[in-house]
């Protein structure tokens, strides 16, 4: 029977054939990607230290952000920082990473690696995932190249970026639309406050999701609405709508 | 009389010795600076177009969430995502960048291209600058010597990490202090929720300015009273205390 030594070093040239095969580079950090294709859910080990690839998601996290700021930064010269930073919001959520890892087979390397027996994953898993590689290849291989490797992404198409500029940002139809089909009851709830401020809150499944006070209706019910589609769609909420 | 074009160039020749002497480095895109120590809040124009730094800040705040992700992820090998994302959001608190500007002088080189009428300076400007300074250096230097440049300041002790992270957490302590000390009417009120949640309202000269709801009021209060805090101390609610 192999030790663990054994299996952790066949492991990670696994690992080092598949990225190199997959996704087209050569990783030097071994471990790093290991790490990062390591969920919280699964109960992994390492030379025998218990690890997960939290840490790196938090670095990871920081790093996309920084790359689509620089990208955005560039691509439109004339656009404040308003828009830089909304565009830049749906650009990084977990919806499109989640999209990302899968497209570019991402989604491939790291089921190989779970281990067949292991708890349910929380929706957002692979969109974390995802962050946590980008952290490895920050750490293994530096900024500039990470910004290429995260760009090809965008140019291929896989985040089509004119489309995510020209989305109509209706938040409430989004929400509508969200709850209808995930069989949620939603409830707008409006409220006139004593400085001629309204108050809008949304409720869904009876709990309390998000409020939001301002100098008219349309505008607290957008921003109450952006407030709540976004925790929805981050699955932040979950606690309310379970 | 000098025209535009010629002043232009010789504030920019002026701009480059005051880099390099106080701050010790040759900057080579010139204008990125310029740019950068130009705030809002200044009618400024360059070769007869309206500019301001609030693109660069917004470049350069990811550039400062990216560094001290990367420096407290080295730093802190055994810290969970959680402490790392607590520390580094009170190392680049408005308050502590502002504190950096002064100290390593950027202030200085900011009020000699301040014209002498401008409208008054929002609280946290000085912050900002550094923000857009920053982004700055990571356009005209690259990552890995903006990495080093922040760094250095932290080594120096002008942010000190240290005391950073062993200050004490207590939101509701370090708010009732913040308000004592700078004369706002500060009122905590709970309500017990139907659904056995409590939740926490803490208004601020009579003005709502957090929320929270929680299983249990302390929790409430204390998250509560982190937002509030956090609203005052980086002046996003300026609209509610004054």
């Amino acid at each position: 029977m192999k030790s663990d030594k054994e299996n952790n070093s066949s492991r990670l040239k696994y690992l080092k054939k598949l990225i190199k095969s997959i996704l087209g580079f050569s990783p030097q950090n071994l471990y790093l990607y290991y790490l990062a294709i390591t969920p919280r859910f699964v109960e992994a080990t390492f030379n025998g230290e218990r690890i997960s690839n939290e840490r790196l998601e938090f670095l990871g996290d920081a790093v996309l952000d920084l790359i689509v700021a620089q990208y955005l930064f560039h691509k439109f010269p004339h656009k404040d920082e308003g828009f830089l930073t909304e565009i830049r919001s749906r650009i990084v959520n977990t919806e499109n990473l989640c999209k990302i890892a899968k497209e570019t087979n991402l989604i491939e390397i790291v089921e190989k690696f779970l281990p067949t027996q292991h708890k349910t994953p929380p929706n957002n898993w692979l969109g974390n995932t995802l962050e946590s590689f980008i952290g490895a290849i920050f750490l293994d291989k530096g900024y500039d190249f990470c910004y290429k490797f995260f760009i090809s992404l965008i140019k291929d198409k896989i985040i089509d970026i004119e489309k995510i500029i020209s989305e109509e940002n209706n938040y409430k139809s989004r929400l509508l639309e969200y709850c209808q089909k995930n069989k949620l009851n939603l409830e707008f709830f409006s409220e006139k406050l004593q400085n001629n401020n309204f108050k809008i809150k949304i409720l869904i499944n009876n709990k309390l999701i998000s409020e939001y006070i301002a100098p008219n209706i349309k505008r607290a019910e957008k921003e109450a609405s952006k407030i709540a589609y976004d925790k929805l769609i981050n699955k932040k909420a979950t606690i309310y709508v379970l």
